[in-house]
């Protein structure tokens, strides 16, 4: 779009300067609107998915793992990068018998967003994961150690609506199934 | 906490592997639960905030920028990184006259969050601000080429609503501010 390239900025060059089992990180040269450089650093991930399972109960099942990035315990919905070829949903539907052991068989949209605009390529795809069956297939990692947790949506909506909860994708799982999760009867 | 120690990781070692001018790259040794060591690279960024203007009149206040990681022009709230001492209130209210030439007087709460768990050390704190006085004191960074954009609360959350806002600390502002705003009058 000729509108955007000229108001915009635009990338000239890249450069991977380390490239890492999770992550890559690049050096951008932009060219700016005026005609002047800058040099922008980029952190390329895989785009990944979250999904936040409710039973007919309205029960949520959650795991707390600790982020070695925050030095924290953190409460979270089942989540997992993108590999490869594997679609959005059956990454999801894999995630959450991996993480809880419970198989979801209807996958809601809840909404795709960037999660840091400012320096970093990921994108995470959102559901609402319903119709649970428990199957306990938990497979994780070898250096995957999580917790399950299981309580009410009201508990979680509650946790989000007083900063309980600090973790993005969490949080807009629960904002954006409010409505959804009152129809379930 | 005893109990997150046992139960958890923790980080043994950590060496910073890049500096750059928006962030660093750190390699973590991660200690495991039982007892086996991980590698984990993580990135540490400034925290920072972002603000949703809205006037009297319902209308918001955003600006519309290039974001080199996804390569592509985006519709966001006012936004930027805290530094040193200032609080996250002060930083909204400077972010929010320098970017839209917009002050203003009344700031609410939304949420602090953290937006990448998985590999960053970044948080952000989002507000609503109302009581809006035009000063027109815009003050870019060199660097920093916006536009600004204003439109009717309802038109954001519609924008939201159908996933063609992508950015999620202006997702989360607008899921966050609805009742809010709603009570503006």
């Amino acid at each position: 779009m000729n509108r955007e390239k000229n108001v915009f900025e635009h990338v000239e060059k890249r450069d991977t300067i380390f490239r890492g089992n999770y992550l890559n990180l690049e050096m951008l040269k932009v060219k700016l609107p005026d005609e002047r450089f800058a040099n922008w650093e980029i952190v390329r991930v895989k785009d990944a998915v979250a999904i936040l399972l409710v039973d007919k109960k309205r029960n949520v099942q959650l795991v707390r793992q600790y982020r070695p990035a925050l030095g924290r315990v953190l409460l979270e919905v089942p989540t997992g990068l993108l590999d490869g070829k594997e679609s959005a949903k059956s990454a999801a539907v894999r995630e959450s018998e991996e993480e809880t052991g419970y198989r979801p068989s209807v996958l809601q949209d809840l909404i795709t967003y960037a999660h840091a605009v400012g320096y970093s390529t990921g994108m995470i795809t959102l559901f609402l994961g319903t119709e649970l069956e428990y199957t306990g297939k938990i497979h994780l990692d070898t250096t995957e150690f999580l917790e399950p947790v299981c309580m009410s949506f009201d508990e979680l909506l509650q946790l989000v609506k007083t900063n309980q909860i600090i973790d993005a994708k969490t949080i807009l799982c629960t904002l954006l199934s409010e409505e959804l999760v009152s129809n379930i009867s």
